[in-house]
């Protein structure tokens, strides 16, 4: 914590108010030996200057240190597996991971004073739309952020953590042409995510390389949830020409392209096949097995823990942005093409 | 938390001594105006009294204060529902919710301690098999512990949430009765665990309400994973008279289940019912969708961290088990029997 600033702050409060630091401090820690016309200086003037109080004194015991990792919707399997990396890396390093879901009223220089005086040694967010708003509030408050899988390309001087989307992209596809597909859509995810563009470049690549046209309406965005999935998955099997094979941009998407297809009577794999992104719980457990792209979801939660920490302890980062490599795991869900 | 027994324990270790409590209070402190042999001394009594540092000082912002949830396992989308319902509520009363996994060593004396010293107001423990051991680590240290869903069922002076797990398997029963199937089987989760004894026996009370006997083999017990769900819908699906309807004690089994189902040529539910348990994410992005009974896992979550407050700060609690309604929630993958 930027302790000289702290205290420059109340050095400059105490002059502005014409008081000694050490009323100041009373102020701070409630002291009733303060003139009530003199506090109620004292702390108009801290609020004017952000004054941020110091965390708990950091204690002896595993912990006591928090980081807090905020994701922007409800906890998904998505959210479980970051979860489940952020939390055995604290228990290795001792710091308890506070979990919270982004609320409106949104990241304002409150809740962030908030933060920080609640002991929060940084702040990770997941696949979150970030606002120069948002990272002034955070910057004013000196608390560090990590964002991992930011839906929008974040400034440089923000640190994230993601993974080779493209590549993943780019693999994902070369599997179904191998395979002898030709007609293949991509399912994506919101238009201008920064994932969703590099996963659907990454198709796009592939489809390219081979010179296999992407024919109209084969690619369409929604957003990465079961409902999108269900919905555009039923839209691209309805046109005329449907495709053989859809590359989905996330596992929970690729389950509404499955329920699309079984409506319409087309079995898994042998009369459409479905590749899905992310690799979680639920590809392996669903019927048949997704073959799907693996986003190391668990190391990319550990390694944004660990970038947390080293910004919060004011260590030297390598760098600002890093990208975790995907693969693509082969199950029941892609078969050659048939028709 | 209990100030004044922890004043107590200064009193008696600064009896013990030989000095005065402010001296024991010194060396808590860390201060250096204490002879190294006085010190030692203190140090090693404290250790003998179990004394427990209080936690840092509750400030005004929001989430300094933290509460402890605990899974036993990996997080999965029953988790993911636990911890939404927390966090949600957590936010609303102002604490931040820290997740942890057991992990071996187990809860120990040590632990427990340095639960309390890293802030933590109460622990929650999900599914958890617990031990005479663990609890008396807990109460030595004076933590409000609350249990969700234990596997074992805990002494009446530990506070547990559940839900109704008896009535949940009579209902489920009931609705494939009702449908007309007769040849129904159960798959459950461990044989010993009380939840899984309420789901079969609620199972049975529906199968003798009807005069439907339960064939040998028909009723299977295992853990509350999709690979368990797998292998005993093999197995009673591989039986001579294999049965018309499956009732699963949880949601990721039932989808082992379809799997099991799917390998051996069964549609579903053309050629065999399945209801699940639990109502998680997935139970809704399965082909078909899934028939589950819900238990209210976000609310349950939520109770569990209001009663966890309740006890921190001292105030009575209603019961010390509480029990949440569970519903049948009819989706594809039951229907009419056919054979």
């Amino acid at each position: 914590m930027p302790t000289s600033s702290r205290r420059a702050t109340l050095a400059t409060v105490a002059a502005s108010a014409g008081v000694s630091v050490a009323t100041v401090s009373k102020v701070l820690h409630g002291r009733s030996d303060v003139a009530p016309e003199t506090r109620s200086r004292v702390e108009s003037l801290l609020r004017q200057h952000d004054y941020v109080a110091p965390p708990p004194r950091r204690g002896e015991a595993v912990g006591s240190d928090t980081v807090e990792v905020q994701f922007d919707g409800d906890i998904c399997g998505y959210s479980a597996e970051i979860i489940q990396g952020m939390v055995t890396t604290g228990a290795e390093v001792g710091v308890g991971v506070v979990v919270s879901i982004r609320k409106d009223p949104d990241l304002t220089v409150a809740r962030a004073r908030d933060l920080v005086a609640a002991g929060r040694r940084a702040l990770i967010a997941v696949t979150s739309e970030l606002t120069a708003e948002h990272l002034a509030a955070l910057s004013r408050v000196r608390l560090p952020l990590v964002v991992i899988d930011p839906l929008n390309m974040p400034p440089a001087r923000v640190t994230s953590v993601g993974s080779t989307n493209f590549a993943g992209g780019l693999a994902a596809t070369q599997h179904l042409l191998s395979l002898g597909h030709r007609r293949i859509a991509y399912i994506g995810g919101p238009a201008t995510a920064s994932c969703n563009q590099a996963r659907l470049h990454g198709y796009r690549a592939a489809m390219e390389a081979e010179d296999t046209p992407v024919p109209p309406g084969y690619t369409r965005f929604g957003h990465f949830r079961y409902r999108d999935g269900l919905e555009d998955g039923a839209a691209v099997l309805d046109l005329p020409k449907p495709p053989t094979a859809i590359f989905v941009g996330c596992d929970e998407s690729a389950l509404g392209v499955m329920e699309a297809a079984r409506a319409r009577g087309l079995r898994i794999p042998e009369d459409l096949s479905i590749v899905g992104f992310d690799d979680t719980q639920i590809a392996r457990m669903t019927s048949p097995p997704l073959t799907t792209v693996r986003q190391p979801l668990r190391e990319m939660g550990a390694v944004a823990l660990r970038t947390a920490l080293r910004l919060a302890a004011g260590e030297p980062i390598d760098s600002p942005h890093v990208e975790l490599a995907t693969e693509l795991i082969v199950r029941g869900s892609t078969a050659s093409v048939t028709r």
